[in-house]
């Protein structure tokens, strides 16, 4: 790199640098906040998103928020979607109800679908982050140079990254928003053309322009970059990671608006099939509801690509009039509008070595039908963001980093999948030969299909140093349920010491430690409570024969230990008292206390529709003998066992963790 | 008044002038905002409270928490408090626990005891505040001249009150905090000694501090004055109201600290009884625990007052340890302290004539151990605000201001009776003659005779006319558990065209509108729907024998309307349709479309178990032939009848609403 037209340029260090704001990046950031990591996250566009873009939220997601302890504020400004209807032609050709299908699996999880935008959701993460750090995103800053020395991956003080940022005017972080009035209504609609990360950007341009002029640049030295740059993403094409898949034909508009109609379900989730394609219709917060409709089929000739600004806001509305006909459609505020044409790509790896990754939209692109977009973007921000976070405080092995790829690739593929066969449905032209029946019932086969995956309750992580698998030779799991690789169901549990119910997703907060899941099984027998005293022996270290896993372990800042223990037991809450258990597993602090909020059982509470006493079943736990678990920071299940082996549980986090360094005799 | 040694004074107009923003000023101030009434509110205080004073929540405080949108933030932050237990000695001395009691009456409300500092409580209804309005509390002011033209008590554009107020400096408001350290700790704990509301305030000290400098000084004309400025509330000697009743001769302390502790249920409410008294445990949020403790009994030489500052915290320290003896008891975090001695009083009236009311402390003292101060107070402060909000911008009639102190008032003897029931419990010293489980059962007693009125459950606001009791001459009401006086007990209910459920609490939301509920019925039956079709008729002026109670009232700014229209069926919500309902229930609104969210459906939700569709059997309605009822700003019913009964429902508007003026011909 050249320094010499910009003398200006000043030098800093930073271990973390991200590359883009949006949700997947936010996650990220979130980790880094948590884990005190010195990091940075920039952002092109000089404002944070206010309007359009994503909208659904999946019970995974949800569940998250919850871990990071603003998901009460989503569910209070967000709207549900529960149940689901499909309008179809009748024999007469006349719109048809057909349903509702009811989505939630609430044996699954205590979360719906919800739609709120992802404004919101940006300032929810933004608004936690700031609990834990005074990281703040910089915005209307461009990364515009980038060299990688990969001779200094390995060596853990070193920064191998530097790129060049460029602090960019008013104007070109805020472009004037392109506006298009339809012939009727007198509100001017915000249009997302230019803005949305599903979109081509102005990256080069703003580059372009900011040359142009005396602008603030600096050199970053990084340890560690996240690209979270959307579809477009510099960060990827940098490091020379393709997308790899197709343009689609299918031109689509999408349109935030207050409807004006006589079609009753237009409050419910929902299709509407014509002859010409179908909309997706999906109500929002504040009245609001969300359109995609299918506008036109690219022209061949055009060479696949086509000029978004041929689309209009009248187009659209004329296009959901005519497939919603013969009811009407109408509207005066349209919040949010913009035309797209979808690509469905994946690039093959999400990461470069184990210094770069990529997440979000940066990695895959797809329609955003499916309502997984922001989801899938936040939980590759969460996934990558506690990895690189951890291992940049010297808390975690590097090879963990190895794991983001292998755990969110094939979900990634999972998701064009389902993108591909869902997307299909809508701009399938022709009913002949399909019953109104068939064409229903059809659309609900794909989202069943594809429903445990789409709401995040598997995760389908495979083997690894973080997730090891139980596997069939060893015989039955203790946990049959509690599957390495997956998310730990959630139950509503009691407080031993305080009678309270709580969510193990609040339980199990995302603040950054590995738990130790003590299930402790029914104490109140004593070869039971023999068998969690001799597990407490060795954890306190008095069983000289084990290692303990406790005060093994480096940590992060202001935590003293990278290792919680929580346990749940299976006897009746009256039955126990909270001082019965080993005092390891109730840690007593001279200024705070004991642990109260350590000791857990898994019963019902009268007064608690939601705390049924459930969990041992739900997990497939033996409610006598119980098991044991760890759970990785974001609640996926690393490793599970019996309460007798430590030893195994122990092999496992030795292989995450890195151990205090023993003192020189 | 006098002008001439202060030149600067400045003069000018509020419509509301409310002295005091705690609990109750709060609350108030909350409708002048959402009322858009030109108000002001004043505290003496420099700053907010944010540790100590009360923090006990019942939950009917939570319902109008709801109804103001902030409910999941208490939720969030706060602790539940469901189970209590008793702890007396046993035969032998041995203090053993009686229980666990649970508490919450969970048919009648959704919401549980919950505990939450104050402080905390603030802050959301100031966030809440800010949400309609740009009031602020202009803090570090006091009043300290008032003069009143009764002559004018009838001329609605008069402004018959004259206050003088006087800005603070920074050292007078934020008087030092004394600080007593006990022999151990380390730590310098927060003394609410001159800080709390039941505690002696320095308002002279204040006022003469003030005089000795040149303070900025304001006359200000208002219409009305809400007084909620505690217990040595100066607007109430203001209008020579005295508070009756007598000082108790037990002095109590506090403590809010973070136990060191072997008793099993620190975690729990509860009680634990020793010869020397009984300590109430109150569990709260962040580890913490607030203790009350009987100290001492005042010296009958000192004229029944005593010096608090003669109590230490390790006074209360070491009685806490006495109590609770054999278990342990120590602390290293004391978050707040005080010592106080009880005074049982109550004002004989709230108002004076129709400009000058007072809420909270300021009319009713009590010991805090009942947990209800904070609850009494934001609902005197929630009951009088909308009244005065509504009477000042022309919307209600001036008759209606009568009926804060009658409604109010009663509850206030109410809790004098709770309180010297249950505070006698505390400090009755002698367990001679009564087993342990007499003790136990006694308190248990005490409690549940008057939870009803504690959690706010009941009412018992009385006839008036804002309130048309059904007389029992008049046969059954339509709707038999809707009592006039009461408020509508919680139900979750389905939207008839989105599906989705929503409690009671938040669907009648306090932002303005008298609400007419429908309780249409079912409404596949051919009768029924004819019924309800007469009754739109009417409400649609197309029935020319009738009058309809819409547009025929005055409104508050920024609402079309004052009557907004609710129907809740009991259909199988799949058997009907939206688009059913005569129009004038569902209305279009040519920007905002149709009214969706006016037409409900008392069903169950698979997904929900809060809702079960026993909406019409909990308030006692035949699910044929419903009913209706009207429902006052607060959520109170103020009417209830058939859906016949129009013109007697217009005629209990006709009392309270101001019509709008006939066009002169």
């Amino acid at each position: 790199m050249t320094m010499t037209q910009e003398t200006e340029a000043v030098e800093s260090q930073t271990d973390v640098l991200i590359i883009g704001a949006g949700p997947s990046g936010l996650m990220a950031a979130y980790w880094m906040a948590v884990c005190g990591v010195r990091a940075r996250i920039i952002d092109k566009k000089g404002t944070k998103v206010f309007t359009g873009q994503a909208d659904g939220l999946r019970p995974r997601t949800l569940e998250l928020f919850d871990s990071m302890g603003f998901q009460h504020r989503v569910i209070h400004e967000g709207h549900v979607a529960v149940e689901a209807n499909f309008w179809v032609p009748d024999e007469n050709g006349k719109l048809t109800r057909q349903g509702p299908h009811c989505s939630p699996k609430i044996n699954e999880s205590n979360h719906y679908n919800m739609l709120l935008n992802q404004g919101r959701i940006e300032r929810f993460v933004i608004d936690t982050i700031h609990k834990y750090s005074d990281l703040e995103v910089e915005r209307g800053v461009i990364a515009e140079s980038f060299e990688y020395d990969e001779t200094l991956e390995d060596n853990p003080d070193a920064y191998p990254i530097t790129v060049k940022l460029r602090t960019l005017s008013d104007e070109e972080a805020n472009p004037a928003h392109l506006t298009t009035n339809g012939s009727g209504p007198p509100t001017a609609f915000t249009n997302g053309m230019g803005r949305g990360s599903l979109l081509p950007d102005d990256w080069e341009e703003l580059i372009q322009k900011s040359r142009a002029r005396q602008a603030k640049t600096e050199i970053v030295k990084a340890k560690y970059i996240i690209g979270c740059d959307g579809a477009h993403s510099w960060t990827r094409k940098q490091v020379n990671i393709p997308l790899e898949g197709s343009m689609t034909e299918h031109i689509w508009g999408v349109i935030d608006v207050v409807p004006l109609t006589n079609f009753p379900d237009i409050r419910r989730l929902g299709t509407i099939t014509h002859s010409s394609g179908t909309i997706l219709v999906i109500p929002r917060e504040r009245r609001m509801v969300r359109l995609y409709v299918p506008v036109q089929i690219v022209d061949a000739s055009t060479n696949g690509r086509f000029d978004r600004s041929t689309i209009t806001l009248e187009m659209i509305k004329a296009r959901v009039q005519a497939i919603m006909s013969p009811f009407t459609f109408d509207f005066q505020v349209c919040d949010w509008w913009t035309a797209y044409q979808v690509g469905q790509r994946v690039a093959p790896t999400f990461n470069k070595g184990t210094r770069i990754f990529l997440a979000g939209d940066a990695v895959h692109t797809h329609s955003p039908k499916v309502g997984l977009g922001m989801n899938m973007s936040m939980q590759d921000g969460f996934n990558i963001g506690w990895k690189v976070a951890m291992v940049a405080v010297g808390a975690a092995n590097p090879a963990i980093l190895n794991t983001y790829t292998a755990e969110r690739h094939p979900l990634a593929e999972m998701l064009l999948e389902f993108d591909r066969l869902w997307s299909g449905e809508f701009t399938e032209t022709s009913t002949n030969g399909t019953t109104k029946a068939d064409k229903a019932d059809r659309m609900v086969d794909v989202v069943e299909s594809f429903m445990d995956f789409a709401d995040g309750l598997k995760a389908y992580y495979p083997n690894s140093s973080l997730v090891w698998k139980v596997s069939e030779e060893e015989g039955p799991a203790a946990a049959r349920n509690l599957i390495p690789g997956e998310r730990i169901p959630p139950m509503k549990l009691r407080n031993q010491a305080e009678g309270n119910s709580k969510w193990t997703t609040r339980l199990f907060e995302s603040d950054g430690p590995f738990r130790i899941i003590i299930l402790a099984g029914d104490v109140r027998v004593e070869a039971q409570q023999e068998r969690v005293a001799a597990l407490a022996r060795i954890l306190e270290g008095e069983d000289k024969t084990k290692v303990s896993p406790l005060c093994r372990y480096m940590s992060i800042p202001g935590r003293e230990s990278l290792i919680e223990i929580v346990t749940i037991h299976s006897a009746p809450w009256e039955e126990v008292e909270f001082f019965d258990f080993p005092e390891i597993l109730r840690p007593f602090d001279p200024v705070m206390g004991w642990g109260y909020e350590n000791i857990w059982c898994d019963a019902s509470a009268t007064w608690d529709p939601y705390c049924q006493g459930k969990g041992y079943e739900k997990w497939g736990v033996d409610r006598l003998r119980g098991a044991m678990l760890v759970l990785r920071p974001d609640q996926y299940i690393g490793w599970s066992g019996e309460l007798e082996e430590v030893d195994d549980m122990t092999a496992y986090l030795d292989g995450v963790l890195i151990k205090v360094p023993t003192p020189e005799l």
